[in-house]
């Protein structure tokens, strides 16, 4: 009997690869060592959590460890793998004190990201959180509520010390978000649907800078609309409190709050190939190739800990997202049980909802990056209706479309709007990952109809001014 | 001073087309003969009107005869062209009771199409209407509301005459339509909305058949909950009345109605161009080529009379649609100004709603069709969520797709759901016009967040298993 494919992280990718092996090679063994309680949860759900739009923390798991035992994987929880051996192929495991040795055939690395907040003196005080993971986010939950309002107390895996620490507290009034990306813009959100006066703090002067100028320039303005206070270009000193946080201290002054949350970022967990001769890339994430295979023989990487391929650069990248952690692990399960299948590329496509504002970008928008992979970038931003003129409830939505001026290829854009803008950025992830050119996106036959479209669709009117400034 | 550019038709094709040869040659002549009172209006949105959600009538007008003349166009409404002398570069006008002749430098033949009523016996009925054009639009909505309730009598064009024959009668309460069309389930919605008692009869199975069967059950199941009687795989024999319709005689019985909508299809206007050696494709339109040509020097047609080529079989086909007339037109007339530009292909795109459902369809789903043009056509249907399964809102989104067996090559796609489906049909649209296979469908990086998509949007989970039939 040959040794199991050994999975480490039991998150989106782990499980994601687990499943699919176990269903292509059922008479073969997959353990999955996961080192906390959670298992495949949804991330991108804990905003709505918070805010209250999603009812129960259980609505987040996406598969129970009973699903996982059905689908014939050996999940084993709290088991942390300290150490991998890449010669005699075989991981060290810590469970409850004891250390075990477990060797594998393969081995996929899918031990996903953590929250960074070390350049903010203070990010340790009491009333300060990261979101990242679910104890954290029933933590601002009990925080905020009545702690009689929900379940928290009925889920096995959560941390009861952490949530009983907020639980019984006076609600916070006054809240700070330090960082303007998707996190800090989902939780202002969250925040002022509490009622909470919600200070966001942003080091550069947009928010959402992946998704340019002009997207990030509206999502502002309809922030401060719903309430935010918006701090740009604003940097922050640090968290100030004794024990708890009490305000925090940025260029420009003070601003006194009750609670803070910091989503400046987060950084590949790659601690356990250090010493492997496993290869991490530019970005610090773990290299891979095209079947998320590592520099390592037998070793794959995907997910939050990986880089793969951009489909607009062709060049390594780091793109934590949701799709590519689960797409990447699935490939990843159907390799290794014997029929290679490409991880794909990531073109970077995102989308934000920042209150009523849908907001979406896919590959290169700024320009010292296009320049970086050789292109010379040429952008240009429209706002056009999303149905016709005459039909009632349509909205303004923003285009931008950045392209090569040499072969006119379109290599990046966003979009924004409160009618059906984010699902839009799909028509221009497709059209880049398609290599298309600002003439051929102008071409295209797109849907048209009063309720949904205008005869040109924003996306088009874009596409032509952008060609008229390639030409 | 040459002789100018002489557009036939003050519809969307022809009024792109001058519009864009005026800005581009400001310094020559355009004018454009247009028979009727109306010119550039808005098709697709008159059952919003007819239902109300679009208040007045000029609201449908996409430009005035003023605007026209504000961009250098010499519009003449009211000017029927009657013969065109190929030979002579000349064609010959009919106003007034006087006859002209006007040469031309460049003819654009953009006389549109119009609604096919024939096999119907009883059509030419009074309380008989098809809903092609605008009197017929303010004719419907007068029979149907209160006759002050809107500005009809403001409007200059309108046929008067028709209008003030339904306005003073008993607003029907039953009504027929004939055909499951996109009119015809647009119609639907307007009639019910108005509280009329709707029969909706279709000789095929299904309504909407070009959007393939899944979604055509879908819509039937959306119209009947919405309280349209469906007679579906139902002929109609005739409409019954002495003078006003009274009933619907069919298969199966009698249905006894006020009044009645026919919409079975509209027919490509060519009799202009019978004598002057232009050729006609298969379908009956106009045959052109990549730059609206057609097979005579210096004649063009675009818009509803015209064949395009169709982005999945290479091949002449006729699809009457807005936008495939707005931009043939824009291309012809920056063609005949000089700078040639490609009127680009069609794939036959289209997005319906019926009341709450959105429904889209691209490309080829039709296993004749496809075969015919070389094709050995797999489809797969699937059933998926529009948003992560614990964010509120969304809805179950079919999509069904083809594609070619051997190549693995997507041809078609169609979509419904309630939560934004039918602008997702771009996704597939840029797909297939970029001849991307099922698997590189599934490995596009497509957005995902929770109030917008789950991880593997409803297309990337119908991609997967599509591929999995073609494997």
């Amino acid at each position: 009997m040959s040794d199991p494919f050994v999975v480490v992280g039991g998150d989106a990718a782990g499980l994601s690869a687990a499943s699919k092996f176990a269903r292509e090679r059922p008479e073969r063994d997959v353990l999955v060592f996961e080192k906390g309680a959670w298992i495949s949860y949804a991330h991108c759900g804990t905003p709505y959590y918070v805010k209250g739009e999603v009812e129960r923390l259980t609505d987040l798991l996406s598969l129970s460890p009973e699903d996982a035992a059905e689908r014939g994987i050996d999940l084993r929880r709290h088991h942390e793998v300290t150490a991998v051996d890449a010669d005699a192929k075989a991981v060290t495991v810590e469970h409850d004190g004891e250390t075990t040795r477990q060797s594998y055939e393969a081995l996929l690395v899918a031990t996903g990201a953590h929250a960074v907040t070390d350049p903010i003196p203070g990010a340790d005080l009491d009333g300060v959180f990261t979101l990242h993971g679910l104890d954290s986010a029933a933590a601002i939950r009990a925080y905020l509520s009545d702690p009689d309002d929900d379940d928290i107390a009925a889920v096995e895996q959560v941390d009861r010390a952490l949530v009983e620490r907020y639980a019984d507290r006076t609600p916070p009034e006054r809240v700070a978000i330090v960082g303007g990306g998707y996190v800090g813009v989902e939780m202002a959100e969250a925040f002022r649907s509490r009622g909470l006066e919600t200070h966001l703090f942003q080091r550069p002067e947009q928010v959402l800078p992946p998704f340019g100028e002009a997207v990030g320039e509206r999502a502002a303005d309809h922030l401060r609309d719903r309430g935010v206070h918006l701090h740009l270009d604003t940097s922050v000193e640090r968290l100030v409190g004794d024990d708890h946080v009490t305000a925090v201290a940025h260029e420009g002054g003070t601003t006194g709050v009750d609670a803070a949350l910091v989503g400046i970022g987060i950084r590949p967990n790659t601690d356990l190939l250090s010493e492997t001769g496993v290869e991490l890339g530019g970005s610090g994430a773990v290299a891979t190739d095209d079947y998320g295979r590592t520099t390592v023989e037998d070793i794959y990487a995907a997910g939050d800990c990986a880089e793969m391929r951009h489909a607009v650069t062709g060049e390594p990248a780091w793109v934590p997202l949701g799709l590519t952690a689960n797409r990447a692990g699935r490939a990843i399960g159907q390799t290794v049980a014997g029929d290679r299948e490409p991880v794909g590329d990531i073109a970077g496509t995102a989308v934000v909802k920042a209150f009523e504002l849908e907001c979406g970008r896919t590959g290169i928008l700024d320009h010292d990056e296009a320049r970086a992979a050789g292109f010379d970038p040429v952008s240009e931003t429209i706002t056009a209706g999303s149905r016709s003129g005459y039909y009632p409830g349509g909205d303004e939505t923003t285009v931008t479309l950045t392209a090569d001026r040499e072969t006119g290829r379109l290599l990046g854009g966003a979009i924004a709007g409160r009618d059906r803008a984010a699902i839009r950025i799909d028509t221009l992830a497709t059209a880049l990952e398609s290599d298309l050119t600002g003439a051929e996106l102008e071409r295209l036959d797109l849907a048209y109809a009063p309720p949904f479209s205008p005869v040109w669709d924003p996306v088009l009117v874009a596409a032509k001014v952008l060609r008229g400034s390639l030409d």
